[in-house]
């Protein structure tokens, strides 16, 4: 096991009707500004149970924060939050409201002249508006990790900012706001709990058995339950289950001590700022492909993911590697999210990709062993 | 699923050296007072390596705090702490000292006549000194949640009390200081940790598969890592791992929206009030009893635990459930760890435990059905 630090103090308040808590989740004498998406939680009743939570207390409101959220949009919440003393932020919604909301904490308080220079340049987040989070979109982790992500429209550029300031105090995970989701991305986010943990989890062995079995955990569950939300959509013990492993496949326990890729996600988040694929979407190409390419590497623990969640004992070593990696493309599948370029109509252009990669001077994966080149090599087995 | 809420904000520093890093994790203004046991940390380096990290800081020193710490040795700390303007405590050692500690940081703060109250009677903790640890005993899981366990020779009592206020800053997990340990304590450390989880888990069942393998992934990793650190106290990664396991064990994450029982532990504390056995004896005599009495009530888990943790797959329901229960009680002794009352030459008295439950109006389980007369049951079958 490799030396680590941990630490995650946000409070987790999970369960049916526990949207009515917000109240007393946020100081009395604070001027909240809440912060929403296209409106959904207007539909699906979530913002009248927030503003009934709310009432008599000082909210103003943000709305249309986009999927991917972007630098364009988020930066137009700034003067007016900075002008009425905004100084507590709530997001309602999923992973993208969150992590515009975090931006949006961060660049409230950020004393440079260009916010972006956070994502950018990696300008020091020195301190941040408090904020706390409804959750209506189980995928991303956002809720209880120190992350965000962000697009900018002009630059087709997406990037992600980490800081302790913009861990949310709170978040208030209720199932039954989950039961009126989207096929599409309820989908979406099992495909991006799931490639979460597979980061963390599918790399080389440190001997963190511990570890290796808590991924495990999250992987199997959602084999399990994710069919079920997708089928009965208002399954609370489902929705509560797949709820609860998107949250733990991103908080910071999972990567205790071992090596993590994150390969994929770069990736992934290159063909969203090119393309447009969602998040989810960009996960399921690119993982089986990094797998393919990093047969090798990750042999061991491919042989391992294949026996202990999927069941895979028989074939040989060769054999049993790749039925794993089916076996993934095949549950990606099945939730009906696709796995292939062509299946996007992507073909053009993704060289561009890896000439980002080369002007970064990035190497990724746990091994640092993927530079342009093997990008390109990884893209080219998207197409097939 | 049960609604719950989670928080625990306790920092990790885990790993080979790390012991090194109490200097920055204890604010600089502060006055320390450093407690400890029986004086195995000078004999292994451990209060040298505190002792160089603190140099030029003023460090106040409480030893001799007793494993099952007291009251009596307790309440001695507090005219010097007090007068001394102790603001910051450092437990060094295991679970005990630690415990102690916790107390120790609420008495000093408390405004009342007798500190006891807060045990005896659930006496409010309004407030406590700050306190951190370094932790040389995997075993209780002391080192990130609230909860501490204090006896009173005077009255043969052992209680606990829980406070937001004495959860730790922060915990140092350095396992080579755990290399020097003696075999039993670190047997005992495995049953501790094995039998926290247990309670949590061998509930009755609230479809919750997550929060299930969790605690399946603990008591595997116990299963096998245990008997390495047995076998090669220096294993570095196999004490890393049983430590991980043991801090998981009681961290508050696998009891998040399940059912808790806690009999066990109820019933071995008094068996160490009254008889003096170790607190870790005390559950191995414990929960296979209350396995037995219990075999319907928990029989679907009973199952699923022998099935995922010992492999047993074969035989009728009764059968299997007995196998789970045997292959308890066989990893303890293996352990080095006996199960029975007469292991310990314990025979009389015993009708005093059932009279103390009684006299409190106690009904034990995580279905309260659990009252004097099956406490008494319970205890007979300890002593077959």
């Amino acid at each position: 096991m490799l030396n680590f630090t941990y630490e995650n103090p946000t409070q987790i308040v999970f369960g049916r009707g526990t949207v009515a808590q917000v109240g007393r989740l946020i100081p009395r004498d604070r001027t909240i500004l809440m912060t929403y998406g296209g409106g959904s939680i207007k539909r699906n009743g979530v913002y009248d149970q927030v503003m009934k939570a709310l009432k008599g207390r000082p909210v103003l409101e943000f709305g249309g924060i986009e999927p991917n959220p972007s630098y364009e949009t988020l930066m137009k919440a700034l003067p007016r939050a900075r002008r009425e003393g905004v100084d507590f932020l709530l997001s309602v919604g999923g992973g993208s409201v969150l992590d515009g909301t975090k931006f949006i904490a961060a660049a409230i308080d950020y004393e440079g002249e260009e916010p972006w220079d956070i994502l950018a340049k990696g300008a020091p987040v020195k301190s941040a508006v408090p904020l706390g989070c409804v959750l209506t979109l189980p995928a991303t982790g956002s809720e209880m990790n120190r992350n965000a992500v962000i697009s900018r429209r002009s630059t087709k550029e997406k990037l992600v900012f980490t800081s302790r300031h913009t861990l949310p105090k709170f978040a208030v995970l209720d199932p039954t706001t989950t039961f009126s989701l989207p096929p599409k991305q309820t989908a979406n986010g099992i495909v991006d709990a799931f490639v979460h943990v597979l980061e963390q989890y599918l790399t080389y062995d440190v001997n963190a058995p511990l570890q290796d079995r808590q991924a495990e955990a999250i992987l199997r569950t959602l084999v399990e339950e994710g069919p079920k939300v997708m089928k009965k959509p208002k399954d609370y013990d489902a929705r509560a289950n797949v709820m609860w492993c998107a949250t733990q496949a991103l908080n910071g326990l999972l990567s205790c001590g071992v090596p993590g890729d994150w390969a994929t996600h770069q990736i992934g988040h290159e063909l969203t700022a090119f393309y447009g694929v969602d998040h989810a979407e960009s996960l399921a190409i690119a993982y089986p492909a990094v797998m393919r390419h990093q047969r090798k590497e990750k042999a061991k623990k491919l042989r391992q993911y294949g026996e202990r969640v999927w069941g895979i004992r028989e074939g040989s070593r060769d054999e049993r590697i790749e039925a794993a990696i089916e076996k993934t493309e095949e549950f990606f599948r099945s939730l009906g999210v696709k796995t292939r370029l062509k299946d996007y109509g992507i073909a053009k252009g993704l060289e561009r990709i890896g000439a980002r990669f080369q002007a970064r001077g990035a190497s990724l994966g746990e091994r640092g062993n993927i530079g342009p080149r093997e990008v390109g090599e990884i893209l080219t087995l998207c197409r097939k």
